[in-house]
């Protein structure tokens, strides 16, 4: 359909390519100190359980330092006073500022070009706009029968299953709200995940679905997510469930399969909501939900919790006038006299 | 303006047809049994109420059945035991899953060619861009003096009024959120209804309305509509009404005219808003709000009713703690013999 | 990039221009009547605050009056029975109607034609959109190294800063969502204020920004925009401000820097929000809130406040028992004699 935008990223970003960096190179573009073999070659960077040997990893606190630790990792991000015997420590002030500025040597920002590279693979069956630029080597990928309406936009390297429908205005693959505080300005982490869409999704119009900070955002099969709907970065979405209008789930949230979340619901990050679960309309999730259960209200509690407190809530007005009462009465009463 | 889409359904679908459907024909397509005529011609599909002869409705419970009893349709598509001394009857196992497949027959998914076809009627007035798609005769119909910004998305059939401006991203007419779950996925139910825009609306940026189920959305005249608002299939609003930004409203909603909706208000489906109502700020509308009436709060309730909540909440924390002194001081009391 | 839509209003509107109108040919534009010298010429209307020498203001109520009178506006637009020794009086039955009326004799609404205009001012490092318009004299302004991806539209006056990056589908400088009810109908409020968009701001996603409708829409340097975030007219955001999806705030609320507003919070108009605040998560905010507060709830109260509240709410159920067992207990109470 004609105003498809197929875009891609260019060679020189946002694809693994034959290239490292020493831990010592590292060290030096930000400021920091290795503990250990210097020379050890790094080719790309990783959260500590997708990291593969060669790799560098990152950690905030103790608990990830242990992760990094046990991870196929060769070498560990760190601050404080973190020190490892098995892997190279590169030890800076700020593990999380300088994870955001080490991700962008291994990610430079792209450069566009209008056009379709030659090197780009588009299957003979996709339409592309002529307005569209869709570079090297690095493509999206359409699944069959997938029907995107006028005005979408595809950020590069979104994955997109068969028999997917999108409305128009909706956005997927745009950067993940990610900034980390680093002396009195707000400093970007790149944004280089994607987004992954399953088969016989239906999304409606001005959604808009961030691509993961490392690694995917996903939405699973047959799920069906209705208008101005926002999912965060990283955020991983089950099987046939069903995303009413205007809901917000934050980043790294983790849903389901069957769950439905009514309108304007919202759902805090890095929780767990269960599989059939129902979040009631405008109910603020800042907890994780079991499987079967239906939460309501904001902050969101079980269902018959939250409708008991309703119940009362419309009680207490009746209920301060009762207290008075029971106050005034309490006073009238002569004071006794203990019985002899 | 260089960036309207108008867009329409080619010739094969979205337009009625001179084409039938024998209600035998259909029985077969969808597993169903005639009790009845099976010779019958049915040229359409229509909710009860708006049923011709020569078309085929259906029901979900003894009501509807009811309903389509007294319906010009010429024929019923229901479950259970229903039948009908006066009408065809299609029955199946479940028939909201058996309605949806139905719609596909009369309305087949369509085939988008860019351009516009020789039989389509476009005014001579009228300013297209030439990347948009009109089909064969079906089109969107456009008032005298609308104003379409930059990036707006009309889909087929819709109407728009005299004198209404619709700001950048908005998108008119994309599909209502319907889904039937049968068998463990849920199904599409074809959103084939449209949405009619009156004179002298404005809509912002960034709106969202769904095009009918069957038959239409509708924002009536002098209307204003603000950015990032939700309108879900079959809603009619009435004239005059504010509906301030991201405010969301769900299918089948009715509201009348010049209410007032705030910012981020939610209200959900199959609800009667009356005339002159207001709703304050991120209320949460669960009932029929009557004619001049005032709510607030999640779920809403009447004004005076919600600010009385309110008012007693914040003497919550101090009220237990006079309960609390009651409860102590009951407890010091000897107890009491009773007197002779 | 390909679709990046450049937009400027032609030399008709939009910018100041030559040209005056009398008091008198302006009162007799919207049958008002003239206090003082209908001669004097007035080139331009203003806000009391911001109009110099040769403009007119308006005034609604005695305070604004005042305000008018102490201004450098040569004329003031006012009801009532206000008069002036100092400054021409138009008097008129509605200040506010004749208001819109009148900015629209200064501001005719544009006329638009596609492609570059001769006079218009791009510079030669711009990538602009072959289907643009880019009309005469008026421009947007982008700043070195902003970065809009595909499908950004800004509207025209729009001034973007250095380093700024807009994601897809945004909205800014659609027009403010401003009417005044006169005589039955919502009549528009002509939006002729801009947007300006300063350093280091990085906006997500279908944003909408409306311009002001005198004056700008303000968002400060370092700012970080999230999804779906609706910003309205005359909003003024400080500095390194985080505003998370879905977040809406009202017109003329200004919001100081280092503030972080949580996902799906509302803020109302003409409030003031101060430095260091956090908002929490679907917050509805009502009242000013002072530097580095944090508020929470809707209608929203600061932290402590609410917290209390929240905890004393999950007791009520619980209180409305024990009150009803007091109750009981002094039902039970025999009657008291007097003691003698």
């Amino acid at each position: 359909m004609s105003t498809l935008i197929l875009w891609s990223l260019p060679e020189s970003a946002g694809c693994v390519r034959n290239m490292f960096f020493t831990a010592a190179d590292i060290a030096r573009q930000i400021q920091g100190e290795v503990l250990g073999d210097g020379s050890v070659p790094l080719t790309g960077v990783a959260p500590a359980d997708h990291a593969q040997r060669g790799e560098l990893t990152y950690a905030e606190n103790e608990d990830y330092f242990a992760r990094a630790e046990q991870s196929a990792a060769s070498a560990i991000l760190a601050d404080r006073n973190f020190s490892s015997a098995q892997k190279v420590v590169i030890r800076v002030p700020n593990a999380r500022a300088a994870f955001a500025r080490v991700v962008t040597l291994f990610f430079p920002p792209p450069q566009y070009a209008p056009g379709i590279h030659p090197s780009a693979v588009v299957a003979s069956s996709a339409q592309v706009d002529p307005g569209a630029h869709v570079g090297p080597l690095c493509d999206c990928q359409l699944g069959e029968d997938a029907h995107l309406f006028p005005n979408v936009t595809l950020y590069p390297r979104t994955q997109i299953g068969q028999r997917v429908a999108i409305h128009s205005g909706t956005v997927i693959g745009s950067d993940g709200f990610g900034y980390v505080f680093d002396q009195g300005v707000r400093r970007k982490v790149p944004q280089v995940g994607n987004v992954v869409i399953h088969d016989d999704v239906e999304i409606g119009a001005n959604v808009t679905i961030d691509r993961g900070a490392l690694g995917s955002t996903v939405v699973g099969q047959g799920t069906k997510i209705d208008n101005l709907v926002q999912i965060g970065h990283n955020v991983v979405i089950g099987e046939h469930c069903i995303i009413i209008a205007q809901v917000g789930i934050a980043g790294s949230t983790r849903v389901g399969s069957y769950a439905t979340l009514a309108g304007q619901v919202g759902i805090a990050g890095h929780l767990k909501v269960g599989n059939q679960v129902t979040v009631s309309a405008q109910a603020g999730v800042m907890n994780d939900i079991p499987d079967g259960e239906k939460w309501l209200g904001s902050p969101a509690q079980p269902d018959r919790q939250m409708k008991r407190i309703w119940v009362a809530m419309h009680r207490l007005p009746e209920l301060l006038k009762r207290v008075s009462g029971i106050e005034k009465k309490l006073d009238k009463e002569p004071r006794k006299k203990p019985t002899r």
